[in-house]
């Protein structure tokens, strides 16, 4: 049987219909997460002063796990959204949707839905400016969001060079955990500021502003679609190559604990002890944080001499978060800060491949999957 | 049992919750056609030049009759939208959109279908300039349109004035009668083109900007939804009613044509002659104007002292649409052009209610019936 294509296959095909390369006014959203919209290009009375556009859809079936309450479905809808234009360091400014609402949904619901949109959206600063509903089999939402750039730098996702360091903000492959748990039914395992990690992403609006007001990174992109997905798209645009090492990855302790909990469990497990339990886990983790998506962190690439210009940044990010924390705290929210970025790797040139550096059991340099989240090829 | 919410129930909701009215720096599109983004609240140094948004979703089971090409559908796809802009005298400029793709859609099915949506875009002058796809029980696609307004008179659905004109462009009930004719599977007694006012909406785009600049217009919507619908609208949001003359409505022949044989075919109706059967047909084709949608005309009111400018208007409308129509022409499309405007009616302070004058057997004025396409209605 042939293979069904795949999501790139038919942006490639889209990508060629509308020719979105090398348009002068606009720059097409084909290999970065917005579209952007040259103001200067519209008049020449304004500044050379950016929009930038992304669209997304979520589902029930696809996107939302059991589980979720409908305001973190609202909130999702939003977030999922934002994180394209944070991977640009574009500040939101505006939200429009489209939902399907499933036939039971009632008055109650929709505002339910609705208030965990507009908390979302107001919390990054901007503003639900429409919408449209139609009864739908799911319920399901594509949302569009709207942000500009301060600054005349956009950062694409083409720029890494060789030699550059490979970072991400926050913790990798919590989202998978809590999806493991909300799927294996032993929420009680978790706790549930855990496993909002995955139900109640954070877009993280704020770094990727600061980030690019910094003028010191290359590249960047979400990790949305799962870590090793993300470094192979730098990859293939900015044309250099990657390695990784494992042991390098942010883990967040109650990831660990929860995995370690679960592997203690297991009847076949039961001859590990302490320290090989802890390995495994961190095996599993390291495997969640490559090829699970849900994360919604920040995947960027720097001169190594911009090192300490980043570590300033984030210095004045955790200095800010009070304030920036404040609402959110109030929609029930914690762990997102302080948030650190990490150095995992670095951008070479001399491979054909994107390598993992592994030292748990004996050192040696594997080929990074090329695996990650991808709805197309998920049976629903 | 309790009635299911309707669309503007669920609208009301959300409203409320993402607090459209009276922001100061967006308008919503609660209750006009596209969201508008003032660039002057953006930065001090733009000048007052908006910005308008759009989304709207199509699905395969209620927005495409059987027998439409995937090129159509692309078409429709991205018209819908233009519609909205149009109606707003706002130029396109972009388009992203959000596709689900059946799991048979081939990668052919795929170009014809984005061909379709890249033809239309570009006729009216935009680009797409963004889309995220996946896989979806039926073809769906949400758009979202971004226009400017070239002046600052920005034309809203609530201004219309006691007095006005009444008035619409091109043809009514047109795509009503197509879709009859493709609903009954009689497609030989239309021409291709005929059945195009249902298959390949055309958006008012050049007439709603050219309306626009002239400044005569007190307030503009198009008939997406029906006319019964778009009149109740601007009666709602402008706090006028308005009389209808239902002889005044711009039939189309083709559509009198074809409805009169339909009639002539059924046996109860063979002891009808000529002129009954042609007056039967036009009262069949006054109700298909009135309440069922897919004309995608402009509705609009206008002081009377203004009807020589709209007038005017239109005269420098068809004086150019030659050039408007090379582009279209090549896409096999034909009937647009000329585009007359009628006025079918005045707006009127005094009664509490839209009334419609009947003629055909006596003369009568009837409340005009609150319906028209509302797909949250429409058992799928």
């Amino acid at each position: 049987m042939k293979d069904r294509p795949t999501e790139k296959d038919f942006i490639r095909v889209f990508s060629r219909v509308f020719q979105l390369k090398n348009k002068p006014l606009l720059f097409g959203s084909e290999f970065d997460d917005c579209a952007v919209l040259k103001l200067a290009s519209l008049s020449q009375n304004l500044l050379a002063e950016s929009l930038t556009f992304s669209t997304d859809t979520v589902r029930e079936s696809t996107d939302f796990p059991k589980g979720m309450t409908l305001w973190q479905k609202g909130w999702m809808s939003a977030a999922v959204n934002l994180s394209d234009l944070a991977a640009m360091g574009s500040k939101p400014v505006a939200f429009l949707f489209s939902a399907g609402l499933p036939r039971s949904f009632t008055l109650e619901d929709a505002e339910e839905f609705a208030r965990g949109i507009q908390e979302c959206v107001s919390f990054f600063g901007a503003e639900v400016i429409g919408g449209d509903t139609e009864y739908n089999e799911e319920l399901s939402i594509t949302g569009t969001v709207i942000g500009i750039l301060e600054n005349k730098n956009v950062i694409y996702r083409k720029n890494a060079k060789p030699g550059d360091f490979l970072c991400v903000t926050g913790h990798t492959g919590s989202a998978g955990v809590a999806l493991s748990v909300l799927l294996n039914r032993i929420p009680e395992s978790a706790s549930d500021a855990f496993l909002k990690n995955l139900t109640e992403p954070f877009p993280r609006i704020y770094e990727g502003m600061m980030l690019a007001k910094s003028g010191a990174v290359n590249s960047m992109i979400d990790t949305s679609d799962g870590l090793a997905s993300s470094v192979y798209e730098l990859s293939a645009l900015s044309g250099v190559f990657f390695e990784i090492d494992e042991q390098k990855l942010p883990l967040e302790p109650e990831a660990l604990e929860i995995v370690s909990t679960r592997l203690k469990r297991k009847t076949e497990m039961n001859e590990l002890n302490e320290d090989q339990t802890a390995q495994e886990a961190r095996l599993i983790l390291i495997h969640e944080s490559l090829y699970t998506g849900g994360d919604y962190e920040l995947l960027f690439t720097i001169p190594p001499e911009k090192l300490s210009v980043i570590e300033e940044v984030f210095r004045k990010i955790n200095e800010n978060a009070a304030a920036q924390l404040k609402t959110y705290s109030s929609a029930g929210k914690s762990g997102r800060y302080p948030c650190k970025f990490t150095v995992i790797g670095k951008a070479i040139a001399e491979k054909e491949n994107v390598n993992i550096r592994q030292t748990t059991y004996e050192e040696q340099r594997l080929p990074l999957l090329k695996r990650g989240y991808n709805s197309f090829t998920k049976d629903i």
